[in-house]
């Protein structure tokens, strides 16, 4: 779930954002990969999964979600290196260029599919992290599209000592393998 | 399709902020009707939607989208007083109290009604424009829910042009009936 794009037509996000509306702390956790099968028994990601799940969620138990953040968005390569990191980005505004194929069925009437490939994602955003480093992406998001008006301070110590926490979990789980 | 609550659960923002993703200038419109046929032949009602949206479409055409506005959101009330106007305002943050209500098939099976009632809006929102002023709410959006990293600037100038503009078009209106 990298990009505003995808963001906004996520389900996962979609039910995370109602939840916190409704004042529920909420983590949203995706995998880079096509299907649930590629997860199962996957003994390189599944370790990483849960000690990453467990500590931002035991985190937030205790602290609350931090001022100024409403959602995070947590988000996982496909692939694992064995000095993969979390880092703290931005949701970048774009992850794939759409396209429309126009197709006919068989009684010749038209219909749409729509389709995207990935573009060059920017440095220091979640696509980049996710699908260029291969790290994990966190992104801190708030519920307020508004352009005008004041916005939430946001506490950037709590957010650098989740990131942390985390990386720390992981360095653990590393050397203990 | 007033508030965050109703903005990122409509079809018709959706749209919008697709269409914005890929870089197209979008105004999303809607009137607090329950059904299209509150609107059919609604003679209060039509000339003003009319106005408003030619006249917001025609200067966004024209100047392109205020800079840093990637969507502008604009809803009408369902009733109208003779001295409506637009109001440059914030989206709220909840609209509903969302409840729901667990209910029983004939079959035996458990079912959920999720509903909710309007709650007090905070003065200076669409919430409050639109469902306690009966005035006309102009709100306008970024495709950007990060909570950390730059915001583009946001040209107040424009904005502040375009209601002027709209204002300008409903007191034509109003003096010519």
């Amino acid at each position: 779930n990298t990009s505003m794009q995808v963001i906004l037509s996520s389900g996962t996000l979609g039910a995370a954002f109602q939840a916190a509306l409704l004042g529920i702390p909420s983590i949203a956790y995706s995998v880079d990969v096509d299907s649930g099968d590629e997860l199962e028994g996957n003994e390189e990601l599944e370790p990483i999964l849960r000690t990453i799940v467990r500590e931002s969620a035991t985190y937030v138990l205790r602290n609350g979600m931090p001022r100024g953040v409403d959602v995070i968005s947590i988000n996982f390569p496909r692939k694992v290196n064995r000095d993969i990191r979390v880092k703290l980005v931005r949701a970048s505004k774009l992850k794939f260029s759409e396209k429309i194929d126009v197709r006919v069925d068989p009684r010749g009437g038209k219909y749409y599919w729509l389709f995207g490939s990935l573009i060059e994602p920017e440095e220091g955003t979640d696509t980049y992290v996710v699908h260029k480093e291969e790290n994990i992406a966190l992104t801190p998001l708030a519920l307020d599209m508004n352009v005008i008006g004041p916005r939430e301070e946001v506490n950037m110590d709590s957010l650098i000592r989740l990131v942390n926490i985390l990386n720390d979990a992981l360095m653990r789980l590393q050397n203990s393998r």
